[in-house]
Order: C-alpha cells, then sequence, then structure tokens
C-alpha cells in the first residue's frame, strides 16, 4: 500500500504542519494517532502524509475550506492544540494552500 | 536555528514532493545536496522542509509560478528528475498549491 495520499483530481486543499517537538513525550503518541482517526472521520477529509526527522512535517488534505476550518474548530483538536503549544512543541507552522495542480509517477 | 523555513507573508507557491523511496542509494545523497543547493540559489526560491521516514515529505516554498517553472526545467534538475524515476524512487506524487494564510507558533 502506498503511504502516498491518494486524492482526487485538484483543487482541494492541503494543511502543511511543520512543528519542532520539545522533549515532553508524555501522551504524545496517544494524541497523534487519536487526532489521525479524529481527521479521518471527519466529512472533507481527503487523506494525510507525515514524516519526522529533526522537523516534522503532516499535510492533510481536505476537501474544502469549510472542512478545514471545521477540523480546526473541533474540541477535541482545539485541546489537542492547546496541549501542544504548551508540551509537545517547541515551534509550530501552519500553511492552508490551495492545491492547483499534481502528477505523479510509479515505477 | 528553526528548521521551519521562514516564509514570507502569503500569497506564495508551496511544491509538496511526496517520495517512496527505492533500495538503490548511489548517488542519492550527492544528488539530493546538489538540487538544494540549486534550488536555494534560483530567483524566487523562498525555503524549503524535508522529512523522511519510510515516506519523504519535502516542501518547497516560491515566490510565484513562474519561479517555479524555472525550476522544474532547469537542465541539472531535469536530469535528477529522470534519474530519480529510473532508480531512486519507487513513487512520488507532486502537489503544486498557493498558500493562502499561515500562522506560527513559537514557544
Amino acid at each position: 500500500m502506498s503511504l502516498i495520499a491518494q486524492t482526487p483530481p485538484p483543487p482541494y486543499y492541503a494543511v502543511i504542519f511543520s512543528s519542532e517537538r520539545s522533549d515532553a513525550n508524555a501522551g504524545y503518541a496517544e494524541m497523534a494517532t487519536r487526532m489521525l482517526a479524529l481527521a479521518a472521520a471527519q466529512d472533507g477529509f481527503l487523506g494525510v502524509e507525515s514524516a519526522r526527522n529533526e522537523l516534522g512535517i503532516t499535510v492533510s488534505y481536505w476537501r474544502d475550506l469549510a472542512a478545514i476550518r471545521q477540523w480546526k474548530a473541533n474540541l477535541e483538536h482545539l485541546e489537542a492544540q492547546q496541549q501542544g503549544r504548551a508540551l509537545w512543541y517547541l515551534r509550530y507552522k501552519t500553511r492552508i494552500a490551495l492545491v492547483e495542480r499534481d502528477y505523479q509517477h510509479e515505477l
């Protein structure tokens, strides 16, 4: 199975979340797993890709801005965001971007 | 120093390159380093973020579509793309996206 998100043809939205973690690990993995499940269950969710070394990048894909707004305002997600700022992340940057084109290659 | 790209206020463009590597490593690290230097030297380049586990995600940021087109057509980059398809990548997906908003948090 490919780890690359199988998104529909553009246009759609990407939320690029780039983060540097703190040394605090308590609760982090559980939160990440829970947020993934919660996002995936939400209307308008199209897929997600994630990788981390020193820098972590998670790109989630969404049908439209309304779906992103709804995800951002989800109560459980808001709580995770608050805990993230207090505990797990040194810094992060979130970018909301309209995917205009995509192309792929498979061997 | 932050690993998160210090991009100017939106709008600007993001190229999201998601890839799964093959087992072929010969020449890969040298190519990646060279392409990073080549991109950074190009007009319109705003920054880059990169992480890899099983999946690799590299997001490069650009002033406009013209800068992305120029980078895509760079001869040395074209050669690297060709070698990438033949050797280093099992599959990849490239997404061109207009960053409309961003926000950040720092402890």
